[in-house]
């Protein structure tokens, strides 16, 4: 990627949340970022008519800021869940969105008129936390984002890996447990069926079923339903044994999960981005522990497991990498 | 890899067997081809004794038969069971044959006069399968090769991925079960440990263990230990109930592991190489039956799963590919 006089957007497209905004080809900063809802239930139309309304908004305050004219503006880069057919430019199925087959590229590309690049939600964080966060100056890096889902992107010498059908990183949808949880793929025993958000959260109700006082109950007025991976984590940080009692079981699977990726895949670098990243030491301790008791020494010697380093910013920022990585911009 | 009209040796040292043999540039034969016990026991300088006295034979057989001078050999390419370090030519670790840090590279090549490559067996199993084999013409190929262990070897646009320590491919190392059987490796669960030949042999030794009438008895004259992967091979195709379970829950296990693998790299060709590759149908519709069932749609629709094409010579070929690889022939 070149210094240029030229801005990029990237779109960070959530279940929850919409992430806008502007960068130069250098990446040297962020300009008019914008966080929104994703009216996911007013429909397809309702959320690309806000992305649209977003990007203006995006492109608008830029002018207005660095003095850029509209000409330098380059294209869009867009980050989505998956399934996508990247040559065609649609969102193949999104669940959480409804979207089947669905021509995001064209739609967004033909209204705010400029290119655009499609790409995996995932597969754009992990490019941004190679490209300028956690695992920068890494070859061969594998990330892991931990929320809603847990999705996955591979990176091969500063190059995504998308395999034969854009499918390529759904860490989330390997098995871990022959037998084991239901995972919402359809799958049994998925690594996301027990390290997910909601999985932890699950996990974490489970615990209290047989009444043992915990501060979980208290933090969500005794509504277990209220319960969340973030929440767990908080009471296990105040000391809570039922919460770190799960926090230990998460990190341990998340280690399965990373120690299956050291010995596939050998990777320099495993970032591990999302809210799940912030739980800092009382997750990455015990999950380093438990990839090194399952993964080859020369793998685990020559890789570092670090947390994110952009945060909410990872998705965006990776699609104005992923738009650069198919437009270099001069 | 361009036609030649010179020779490269090709070197495949298994636990029990060593394969030699020579290849011209272009693939287009094997010759010279010599099989003959490994000599373990014996001790390291056997060993290599016995590998260099075979390349030394192959030159003279293929000289003599095509007329061919010393001159036109163009080096040797050796695949061994790893951990290996490529770049110093190491055999870090092989418990089978008893090698620490061993510099099997430069010994062979200072005895026979040329240069050598050292790769993993197991990738060059996989880069036989895809120069020759059953995965010619894959873009993205991952092999399993199934023996004594379950090795695995990724070809990424045509180039085997060696990752950050050489140890991409570990494939029969990752965990399937969280708290499932102890592996060889010391990890708990691994694929290996449910679906690598002496697996398989020990899955039916517990089928057999509640006294139910079984052929597998009579096959091995009552001698439960002499049961191995391919006497339950047998016995299933002969209709033996007991063996064909046994068969069944192997193809769910390597269901489980292919269908990781489906989702992690999104391959077009898999390639299960070895003897279980051998069991044919009875295996192999299970088994896609069991990726079916776990992998996404599309990562199952883009890629077809195959047994190996070369049998027993796909590690000589493959060490063959490995060399021109990093020394093209003209």
């Amino acid at each position: 990627m070149t210094v240029s006089s030229q801005y990029v957007i990237g779109v960070d497209i959530g279940g929850t949340n919409l992430v806008v905004g502007a960068m130069p080809g250098d990446g040297s900063r962020e300009l008019g970022v914008i966080h929104l809802p994703t009216l996911a239930k007013q429909g397809a139309d309702a959320v690309v008519a806000r992305i649209c309304e977003m990007i203006d908004t995006t492109i608008a305050t830029v002018m207005r800021e660095t003095g850029a004219t509209r000409s330098q503006f380059a294209g869009v880069g867009i980050g989505c869940p998956g399934p996508l057919d990247r040559e065609k430019g649609l969102v193949i199925l999104t669940p959480n969105l409804g979207w089947t087959d669905f021509p995001l590229r064209d739609l967004v590309s033909g209204k705010v008129g400029l290119p655009v690049v499609l790409d995996n939600d995932a597969n754009c964080a992990t490019l941004g936390e190679w490209w300028l966060g956690a695992a920068k100056g890494g070859r061969d890096v594998v990330g892991f984002t931990l929320g809603t889902g847990i999705g996955g992107g591979l990176i091969l010498g500063g190059r995504l890996l998308h395999g034969a059908s854009d499918v390529a990183g759904e860490i989330g949808h390997t098995t871990i447990e022959a037998n084991g949880r239901r995972c919402g793929c359809g799958n049994y025993g998925c690594l996301e069926a027990y390290a997910s958000g909601p999985a932890i959260a699950m996990r974490a109700r489970e615990a209290l079923s047989n009444g043992e006082p915990s501060m979980l109950r208290d933090l969500v007025d005794g509504d277990l339903e209220k319960i969340t991976a973030a929440i767990v984590y908080k009471a296990s940080g105040q000391g809570d044994a039922i919460a770190a009692e799960v926090v230990k079981e998460t990190a341990r699977f998340l280690g399965i999960g990373v120690a299956n990726i050291l010995n596939i895949f050998n990777p320099d670098v495993v970032v591990l981005a999302g809210g799940v990243a912030q739980a800092g030491d009382s997750l990455f301790v015990p999950l380093r522990a438990e990839v090194r008791r399952r993964a080859f020494k020369p793998a685990v010697d020559a890789c570092r497991i670090v947390p994110g380093a952009l945060g909410g910013s990872a998705g965006m920022v990776g699609a104005v990498a992923a738009f650069l990585a198919e437009h270099p911009v001069a």
